[in-house]
């Protein structure tokens, strides 16, 4: 497009040129109110300080100085070996003792000659009272009230009962009367998230969106609920070890950097590995095998698994923690069903027995039904699921393979019928299952395969493996894989291989589920998504 | 260059066509040679069938033939429920029981009319004797013979206190006469690396070299010196656990796959996130911090870490098992520096009395002086290393940083001086150490960070890190880094944090140096290095 003619000397303004001398108007506009409001705050401020000034002087020195302020900052100065108390070891009896307690400001408020406190130590919390006497002075009052929610600070101070039961902290019976408060570390006065919004109900209006939640996953993990969800995730990696360990595993740590794709090209991430290309493991699933092979017998790992696909759902992770185990068995895989049904019983009965505290915690913000389970474990063949299914309505084949919102349906049905949130659905059509598990004997249509469910949804996959080459070379090439391809996994079964089986879960979905969250995010760490890998 | 002009008749051979006549007689001389061998081959076959017919004609029908053979390949077809027995709960008790054994074939070997049997469980093998009678005829003991070793197989009959000890094999006091055995998994009649041969002494001349090992893990791996390592290693990590959890840490699992290189961008690999780019964690550092900025007080991780270092020497993986743990502390980094003290003793001190069998056959491949150690541990500061390396003739700067073979030469003297092979190095020039380490306040070209040593080789380092935001961006720009560059992990220190101090292990190195192996590839499942990601 040509410019305007030159030499035009009066032309009406066109729309642009209107828009931008309006703009700019506006921004003079601004810039003078900018302009009045930095000057009256300079104003105030100076009577503040004046104000302040007088009021110290009218105070007299301050008697105070020395029992309050910024601490030096911790470099490992010196070593007194002072006593820290932690509230969560408090009970009345210690009322009357004098004691030190380093924690968080969670909240402060001052009213007339007195500061309220409440330090929080990570689930626990206790109030703290600074009221102006012969130790304590306005100015440390003050000083007390200005505090960052957030900062860490060093209290001492008297217990005392509490006249009335401090609802609002985890410590009801007893309230500090302190005297003496230090600055450990400053939090900034504006937090991006209040971790007291961090831990309201989800159906609260404040309730904070995801991304402001994990962006500042920092300040997200210190709410109460989330404190709880990281106790019993560490809780189900112990339970799942003490009780493997028990029954004879041997630990291993398989290589997550792998140079063939292991199960499906599509959804494996590429690593540039110095001159060539190397792969992220999808599953432990040939070491597993490898170590049967190698004679180990009994197998398990926890360790990271990586899996690129697209997938931005409420339980699909690219990175989540995998629970994984293999075994020799003798005669029947069911010696592995068996091994696996009383380790999720056993971590079932762990968490409701070792964490009632914190299923409680986590309920406040996620009312949902406790989690039920079976003894024995409620056990489903595919037919049966079928017609489950079918009688339900859903129309759906022999060996089709169950959908999503089967699956949860299918939980549904059978919490209805058995009464129960976990079950196991076992004999799974043999070619919805990848090519390394083994054929029903009895019916070469189905397998010796399995899913294990909770609360309708599938959290582990497993089955007997085919051990013999010759049989998994054939499975391979009816599932339309090359003898190449699969050449390096049929190899490890070449020198002799017992038969065996196993499974793996995923550590984020279990405690997902036992606790009935919405989101599986909420049970990872630092999550990973197609959309997420910070922080 | 233009061809021979035409119609030329005769014409000397070049050299060239000399060689290639030369080349072809000889193929023809070879290509006879084969015909005839294959020839005398097939004749010897045919004789051998021969003799084969006329034995079993001469023998009659075999009375032994459901007594032995192929099992049919174990699909789970039936539960009998048959109790297997385990060589190692066998003792000289159970004399006169009939029992049922599934293991390897280790060798086998027959002289006249009886079939010697080394059977093998993992580290554990008894002697079974097959000889010719009245239910064990002469074909069974041919055709156990003939048994391809690492075959796995089951065998049936009575044990009988051995006429005397049998010291091939674990139990010395009984041997199995058998009567039934079934071939379960055959291994291929030749194997690329024969078990025998990894079980030598590192000495021996058939010890194999390290490359036959590693592509053929799954046979390597079976060696007892193997079995024993990686029942070593499983119970490291126990022993950690054990001890961390005991303490009131939280285990955690931290991603791997993260959005901005960590310590250094160099020995950093690259990822291919989705449409961008990722990388691999080289450690837990940051997030372990979080954990503790977030309140989680005391945390620890077990988890692979993943550096792109092209160093091919005996202590370097590209890829290795990380034991971390970070935690806050009151008043003094030696808080956290005895917590890790504490840690190692426990090790050490569960690896000595649990695993006292599995040492002794790992050091029946490799000789060397048992691990010591002192109660309470052994802790020198920087300055008392450097005079010692002086005294021994070193020239070293106060502040250069020790040299590998300057760090075995401290150890050594360490050793002679104090006589331990695991001592703390304390307090490391502060210009050596990572822009996060705390300077030490009494001497700032100090800092507050430790080395942790195994037989003079450095097997964890940490230090008091930089809780202070302020602190850190200062220490940052010390560095050369820039504060863009380090912004994320700054951030994490905005909303106050405790102080805390840790640090990371590589569990490879602890089992390597525990039993003094010369190479880190022998403590590690599946080696990764620069020239290696497979199998």
């Amino acid at each position: 497009m040509p410019g305007p003619p030159e030499g035009q000397e009066q032309k009406p303004l066109t729309p642009e040129e209107r828009e931008a001398k309006k703009a700019a108007k506006k921004a003079e506009k601004e810039r003078k109110k900018a302009e009045k409001a930095a000057k009256k705050a300079a104003r105030q401020k100076e009577i503040a300080a004046q104000q302040e000034a007088d009021r110290l002087a009218r105070e007299g020195p301050d008697f105070a100085k020395d029992r309050y302020g910024q601490k030096e900052r911790i470099q490992s100065q010196s070593r007194e070996g002072r006593k820290f108390t932690r509230i969560e070891d408090l009970s009345v009896d210690d009322a009357t003792s004098r004691v030190l307690v380093r924690g968080r400001v969670h909240t402060v408020r001052v009213t007339g000659k007195q500061a309220f406190l409440r330090i929080r130590q990570r689930t626990h919390s206790l109030q703290a009272i600074f009221a102006v006497n012969d130790v304590v002075s306005k100015a440390m009052v003050r000083f007390i009230g200005k505090l960052n929610p957030e900062s860490i600070i060093d209290v001492e101070g008297i217990l005392n009962k509490a006249p009335s039961p401090v609802e609002s902290c985890s410590m009801k019976d007893l309230e500090l009367a302190g005297d003496k408060l230090f600055v450990v570390c400053e939090a900034l006065p504006r937090l991006p998230l209040q971790i007291e919004d961090a831990t309201r109900a989800e159906d609260d209006t404040q309730y904070p969106n995801q991304d402001t939640r994990l962006d500042n996953r920092v300040l997200d993990l210190r709410a109460e609920p989330n404190q709880a969800i990281f106790k019993m995730q560490s809780g189900v990696c112990r339970l799942f070890r003490d009780f493997l360990l028990k029954e004879g595993f041997t630990e291993i740590h398989s290589p997550k950097i792998i140079g063939t794709a292991s199960e499906s090209g599509s959804s494996v991430f590429k690593l540039q590995y110095f001159k060539t290309q190397a792969f992220l493991a999808q599953s432990p699933q040939l070491y597993k095998q490898m170590c049967i092979a190698a004679d180990m017998g009994k197998v398990f790992e926890i360790g990271p698994v990586f899996r690129a696909e697209d997938s931005n759902t409420h339980r699909h992770l690219t990175e989540f923690t995998g629970l994984d185990m293999e075994m020799a068995f003798n005669e029947h895989y069911h010696e592995v069903l068996e091994v696996l049904d009383r380790l999720f019983i056993s971590i079932f009965r762990g968490l409701s027995e070792q964490f009632a505290e914190e299923v409680e915690m986590v309920n406040k913000q996620f009312p949902r039904e406790k989690f039920t389970w079976l003894e024995p474990t409620l056990r489903i063949e595919w037919p049966e699921a079928i017609s489950m299914l079918r009688e339900a309505g859903e129309e759906i084949g022999d060996f089709d393979d169950i959908s999503t919102p089967q699956e949860k349906l299918l939980g549904r049905l059978v919490k209805a019928k058995y009464g129960t949130d976990f079950y196991i659905l076992d004999k799974f059509p043999l070619c919805i299952r990848p090519f390394y598990t083994m054929p029903d004997p009895a019916n070469p249509a189905y397998s010796n395969s399995y899913d294990i469910m909770m609360r309708g949804e599938e959290i582990m996959s497993g089955a007997q493996r085919v051990h013999d080459p010759k049989l998994l070379e054939e499975r391979a090439l009816a599932h339309g894989l090359s003898l190449e391809e699969i050449g390096p996994y049929v190899d490890a079964f070449r020198y002799g291989c017992s038969p065996h089986g196993g499974g793996g879960v995923g550590l984020e979905r279990v405690v997902m589920l036992f606790l009935g969250l919405p989101n599986i995010r909420k049970t990872s760490l630092f999550p990973r998504d197609p959309k997420r890998f910070s922080p």
